[in-house]
């Protein structure tokens, strides 16, 4: 827009206003919002008189009735002041909005083959069969579910996940106890103020473990106690040493180590639960993908009072649908649902029912079987490749799950750091870890050490990863580690 | 289930495990899942001793290897033990679920006509035309968007949300202060939390007004002051008086009262803010519906920097779509995104493509003319019928939004309480209101006196209504004002 020069008065209002060749219908509504906009800009400053609505009009070449109107209209809502008499004048009621500088762009990609875990491959959401979900769903949804929703959940979604967290993880899943969340993290923030509320203040997670957990229960108001693992699980003596009661864990493929507890630890876990009387937070969260063996149930089915269950649909389907579940025990459920209710009053109904008949018509099987399929082929493509390009390579947790732990020898990284930037920070500080990820990155390759999941340090020299790679090809996956390989060897030629 | 009876030996089993008849490839499967609902039932006591599995498979007729792998399965997931020779038991870990007697069902249909104010009619929700942006959003919807979202809502919806909110409400949107958010109710949510972490302890609510508020915002420790309202607005007085710095406000269409604030008391209400270095919550809940006049301008216009500007598309298009906006000041801005992060991780990206689809190509245009000429005509008929059946009846606040005011005189309310139940203790308490709406309720219409939403109470023994009308059909309302005038005489023909 032009800007205006001096006092306004005469024609120099049409530059002021210069948006008033809309279609007449339209114009009175262009008007003011020209008005409102050199009110606001400061190009009609506070005190400043305006015309009278004749010589406005006449100016303008619009009604005089349009511009009465505009005047009213802006008057009403603050931008403008009517006198006693006649006049109007500019108010002193507007102020500026700050500008404001952040970017709306998404985050670029960076790494030119991404091995950080944590994303499903996005290319297989069922988006054909999600939309005919979609249509059949809205088509029968009665009016009424379009309302205000249960802020547990619609029932027939409960019901549908109900059958099938029995099902397929062994979990006891009466639709009572199921409350539809907005994913796993909202779980963890509806625990977090309802622990808070009855006086909770520290709650343990593993060690390593997902970092997530700290943050939304901060949010809450509750410190995090991260407690080491052994060999079968979380370790019972520095928990119980702890004193905490309520533990966070992910007993079926732990995240990241990838072991599953043993049945000992879980019955040890559930007796340690009975004994202080408290809680252990079960994320199923990749309870979906098994490749070499049936798959551990759930450990909510061995005592559903003393579990807190959590999974979603953010690795079979999308994180951005934002739906998950909680199966919570019956003392604990109307306060995570009073909690539901204040956050967000439930989640969107027309979302739920769409899930719900992908559900029930066996959709949501065919994708899990689909994406399992996917993601061994990728897990089988990691492991063939770290075996040819980094002889001697030790993999773990590759059972279940969208990624695994790869023990590179020692041998493959450079002793003297020699790589630049954020890396070489990490390089001066992490040893031999730190030059093989600061080689690695300047291939191009992004990486994640175990080392960032927990507080432990490995001092025999070899470097732990946690290589994802649910959302890269095969083929990518071959080339990622070619390139890792290569930046390890201190040559280029491996990035061809 | 067959309920098994004594010892469980032999050919028991069968009875204990009946389910095993299922396809060949299921049946593995099948025996697990049978064998835990024994375990868990209590039909398999824990220290029982299992069968072998020879014994086992032949008793079923299946495979050994079936039942071994069971066995495994089973004890891996903590429900079965192995002694250290041969041998299996069933274990002691496992707890029963305790039994829930909570309702699935929705809550049922009370009154033949609910005049009770907040619900749109969810039978205009566009269904075809929401479907077809369904559609063509997810097709166009990159891969990464359905990854984990952006906290403040996805760009394209933000940037649709500022051009239609500039355009329609005259409020200073860019899309950077927008953030998606699950509706109004999660506004409040947020805001109360970051103000909480702020220091703030109180925040001004209007009186009368919705009694939401308090409730969301004692979610975060708030707890709020009802401030009285005048002819204009929010008394000003009372306001500097209270010693709040934070004020929830409606001031387009006051609820429940219908009145617009005025120009002064918007630019007072405004320059309180800046003298108490405070905010205003702008809830815009009804501004899209004005009738005979032009839409005042949202408040957040004349200072975006003093206003919190809310809405949603609840009373435009369903509830149960669950989607909404903040638009906020630079100095909350990064405190409420991180608060929106934690609570949900953002609004789920697919419902916001849709949305911002269905603003950007019209249908949001032309959903609000439809819901408009609906509603204007419901509210001429309640207008109409009121002053047929109930004449005397002052109607108020009838320019906008989806509600009035009825200041029904006091001639109409029977002097003697003569009804029975939860109204008849209301009549007790009320007097002439209690009377009439004891009077109504027999007869079959449910109402919400004025006096439900504020402290103050009339003594002029007129009785008054917030009639909601948006969710009623010109002949439902006909029929509703009919019966509530027919028990009002206490006579039954109304009822015809």
């Amino acid at each position: 827009m032009t800007e205006g020069s001096g006092e306004p008065g005469g024609s120099a209002w049409e530059l002021l206003l210069p948006a008033v060749s809309a279609p007449s219908r339209r114009r009175g509504r262009t008007l003011q919002s020209a008005l409102r906009d050199a009110v606001r800009s400061g190009r009609l400053a506070a005190g400043t008189r305006l015309p009278s609505s004749r010589e406005l009009a006449a100016d303008l070449g619009v009604s005089r009735g349009l511009v009465t109107e505009a005047y009213e209209q802006l008057t009403a809502e603050g931008y403008l002041r009517s006198g006693r008499g006649s006049g109007t004048w500019v108010g002193d009621a507007v102020r500026r909005a700050a500008s404001a500088a952040r970017d709306l762009a998404p985050r670029g990609a960076g790494a030119r083959v991404d091995f950080r875990p944590g994303t499903p491959d996005l290319s297989l959401f069922p988006r054909t069969a999600w939309a005919a979900a979609h249509k059949a769903a809205l088509s029968r949804l009665p009016h009424q579910a379009l309302g205000y929703p249960d802020p547990r959940g619609l029932p027939e979604l409960r019901t549908a996940l109900a059958g099938l967290l029995a099902r397929r993880r062994g979990v006891v899943a009466d639709p009572e106890r199921v409350v539809v969340c907005s994913g796993v993290a909202q779980a963890m923030t509806l625990l977090g103020f309802v622990l808070g509320a009855r006086g909770m203040r520290t709650l343990g997670t593993e060690d390593p473990g997902s970092p997530e957990p700290t943050a939304l229960f901060a949010s809450a108001g509750l410190r995090t106690v991260p407690l080491p693992l052994d060999a079968e699980g979380l370790a019972l003596g520095p928990l119980a040493a702890s004193g905490v009661r309520a533990v966070v864990t992910t007993p079926a493929h732990q995240f990241p180590s990838g072991i599953a507890y043993s049945a000992r630890r879980r019955a040890g876990l559930l007796e340690w639960a009975r004994a202080v009387d408290g809680l252990v937070v079960e994320d199923d969260y990749d309870g979906d993908f098994r490749y070499d063996r049936a798959p551990v149930g759930a450990l909510q089915g061995l005592d559903p009072e003393r579990v807190v269950y959590t999974g979603s649909v953010s690795k079979s389907l999308a994180p951005g649908l934002r739906l998950g579940w909680m199966l919570v025990p019956e003392s604990l459920a109307d306060e995570v649902v009073e909690r539901k209710r204040t956050m967000d009053l439930g989640n969107p109904s027309l979302d739920q029912a769409v899930l719900a008949h992908f559900v029930t018509s066996g959709g949501y099987d065919r994708q899990l079987r689909r994406c399992g399929r996917a993601y061994r082929e990728r897990r089988d493509a990691l492991i063939a490749a770290l075996a040819e390009h980094l002889p001697g390579t030790e993999v773990s947790g590759i059972a279940a799950g969208l990624h695994v732990i790869a023990r590179v020898p020692g041998r493959w990284a450079p002793r003297r750091p020699d790589a630049v930037g954020d890396a070489g920070a990490r390089g001066a500080a992490g040893g031999a870890e730190g030059a093989f990820l600061a080689r690695a990155a300047a291939a191009g390759v992004a990486l994640r050490p175990l080392s960032d999941y927990g507080t432990a340090r490995a001092g025999d020299g070899d470097v732990r990863l946690v290589l994802g790679y649910a959302h890269l090809t095969p083929a990518g996956i071959a080339r990622g580690v070619r390139l890792m390989a290569g930046g390890a060897r201190g040559d280029d030629r491996a990035g061809g």
